[in-house]
């Protein structure tokens, strides 16, 4: 397949794209010397000398100690400023809304989550409410850029317009997310994303999980519904109109149950949280009771399943299985270097992950294909938010020159 | 999901950019003129007349007529040169090996094919054949730069090393067939690849068939095995080791018959070559004969579907319902624009697209996933060695200063 230049390069995209190196190299490697850089770019170092005042100008690298080692003079570091920049994510849960912010290290600085009931609520007053919680966010982080602005959403997003295509589970139709919020906090639109939260959590995996860099990798929701973010080649696949990983609805068993869609034996009906609950619940359990915190009635399977009791662990085993089963149609479709399991899969790990591996590893169809690792999330229920603070960063490292210069005018939000 | 450049670009990366850039814009637009080119690119006239130069010296491009309209004076057009560079394409198949060269327009303009029974003659014999038949496909096209050879194997690949790791159908492990095609032909090993045959099925469609340009495409092989090839965002997705794509073995019914894999239910045993010939013929029936060429026993089917045979029409039928579900699996992961469905499910439009592209409609997820197109292959069987001689051909898009300049010593191969 051809990888070809998108357009002739001229001197400014040049120089974005030596500022934007410069960056990456720093997240990839630490601080370094402009003769280390100078020698790993091809750069002279009259060029890196000017590009390293240039990010220092604009808030994203700063001074660090003196190189040690290595022949001559001893060079002055060079490190990421991480006091400058931050991205801000927030997130859309059918009973929550959350915020967070990370530094240019990826490393979260500010988070807040607080209760609150979507369906009643309807889409403006969340909007009302997930701005407030926007700007307090913002707050905190004053005194550094704002890069952007993510929201996570459990849906299929149309991202290049910021709309809310569908959401089933919030209620919600073709709403101007973006808008609604640039409207009522004064950021500048062009600074806001909206995103669905399997992508943002594949992102957050990708730059800042337990398995960061890995180049092909799968992240699959463990909620009532059932969503894959997939990155391949190191890329966010979308697909043609935004919709990939939608694996939910993967055709399991033609004899299935009766799924929220209407057909049969979809993925989710074997899987999601209410094929959970229904498994290993009577009614009256307060596991099944959606006004506990979704923690709570982990811990209470966990401590169930740790008992020995058969009802709990033959679900779980049914429910591992067919996971297991679910991800090796995925690995045989993508050949994925790693499958993150999160949400509740995440939650029970030895019950849920463990019988999912065996079965992945028993479906390879080579036995290198078996080599696919299958993971818990270690970033927990937080992914999808971390990814869209993220993914907000991501527009000053792919290009340095959106941060305003320390003596331009900085265009704070109101 | 940050798009970061690989590494800074210096002045010949820089020029190497930039004459890449004007063939994808002479091939995406046709003849142009400097000024147009400029105009396009944001280039000095100067320098696109450096370009244009360059290239015409390596046989990339060359004068065409007088660019009409316009103002000021009429300039002379830039195009294609089809005759200085050629893309060669090889394919191993079960009964035959193939050989095909295509110009820098994507034209075919040499294509051989024999029938040979790979099983018997073994992997030596089988490369000897092979490179025969290369050498005379590189005579044919004798005066013309050869930019490279691909070949294609039903199997999994180590693209990396030119090794094919396992190919069932040929009875083949760990083969070094780059090595093996270098060392017979005498040309270069750094301008032979190999790949599967679903990716470079895949790679004809984007590039040459007749849904061309569609960056999220895949291409679904109809043989006895069942692969996919996966174009997302305009790169072909290979997975972490190379093994993306291998739909065949999709457990799609946990009652379904045995798979060779040895597990049951497998998309393969629904929808391959196999299950076609089980479904609707009996002993002696001469369709499910191997010794008539595939076309005729096709042409066969055809015919009985077009004069109402009822045990034909019920088995396509149900093979063709059962294409549409995997199709659908592999919409819900991917959201491609279209999927082209190849082999034997293209000779068998009427009674196998059609009903699979209502299954598929049937299962989007949303009314808008259902945009998905499923098409035929317009490419037929030839479409592996077709995208191999592409492939090959992409070295010269990507940089075209690999071809040697007109005044440099030619490097031809022995």
């Amino acid at each position: 397949m051809p990888v070809m230049p998108e357009q002739p390069t001229d001197r400014a995209a040049l120089r974005r794209a030596n500022l934007a190196w410069v960056i990456r190299v720093l997240r990839e490697q630490g601080g370094l010397s402009r003769a280390q850089l100078a020698v790993l770019s091809g750069l002279s170092k009259a060029t890196v000398s000017t590009l390293v005042a240039e990010l220092t100008s604009r808030r994203l690298v700063r001074a660090g100690g003196v190189a040690a080692g290595g022949q001559g003079r001893p060079g002055q570091i060079v490190e990421l400023d991480t006091d400058g920049v931050r991205g801000v994510g927030l997130e859309v849960g059918v009973d929550h809304l959350a915020a967070t912010s990370v530094d240019t290290a990826g490393n979260v600085v500010a988070d807040r989550q607080v209760p609150f009931d979507v369906l009643s609520a309807g889409v403006e007053r969340t909007i009302d409410k997930l701005a407030e919680i926007a700007g307090k966010e913002l707050a905190d982080v004053v005194g550094a850029y704002p890069a952007g602005i993510t929201v996570s959403v459990p849906g299929l997003v149309d991202t290049g317009r910021g709309v809310v295509r569908l959401a089933p589970r919030l209620r919600w139709r073709e709403v101007p997310l973006a808008d609604g919020l640039a409207g009522r906090l004064g950021f500048p639109l062009d600074r806001i994303s909206v995103d669905n939260d399997a992508n943002l959590s594949a992102t957050a995996e990708f730059e800042a999980g337990g398995m960061r860099g890995t180049a092909d990798l799968v992240y699959v929701t463990g909620d009532f519904g059932i969503g894959a973010g997939v990155i391949a080649g190191g890329r966010l696949v979308r697909g043609s109109i935004g919709y990939a990983g939608e694996v939910g609805h993967m055709s399991m068993d033609p004899m299935g149950p009766q799924c929220s869609c209407g057909r049969r034996g979809c993925w989710e009906t074997q899987v999601g949280l209410a094929a959970l609950f229904h498994a290993l619940t009577a009614p009256g359990d307060p596991v099944s009771d959606p006004h506990r915190p979704i923690e709570e009635r982990m811990a209470l399977i966990r401590s169930r399943a740790e008992h020995g009791d058969q009802r709990t662990l033959g679900a779980l085993h049914q429910i591992g299985a067919a996971l297991g089963v679910g991800v090796s149609i995925v690995v045989n479709v993508l050949s994925p270097a790693v499958v993150v399991l999160g949400g509740y899969f995440a939650a029970l790990p030895d019950w849920l992950i463990e019988p999912a591996r065996i079965e992945v590893a028993a479906r390879a169809v080579v036995a290198e294909a078996a080599t696919v690792r299958v993971v818990g999330s270690e970033l927990g229920f937080t992914a999808a938010r971390t990814g869209g603070a993220l993914a907000a960063l991501s527009r000053v490292f792919d290009d340095p020159t959106q941060v305003p210069e320390r003596s331009e005018k900085t265009e704070a939000p109101a």
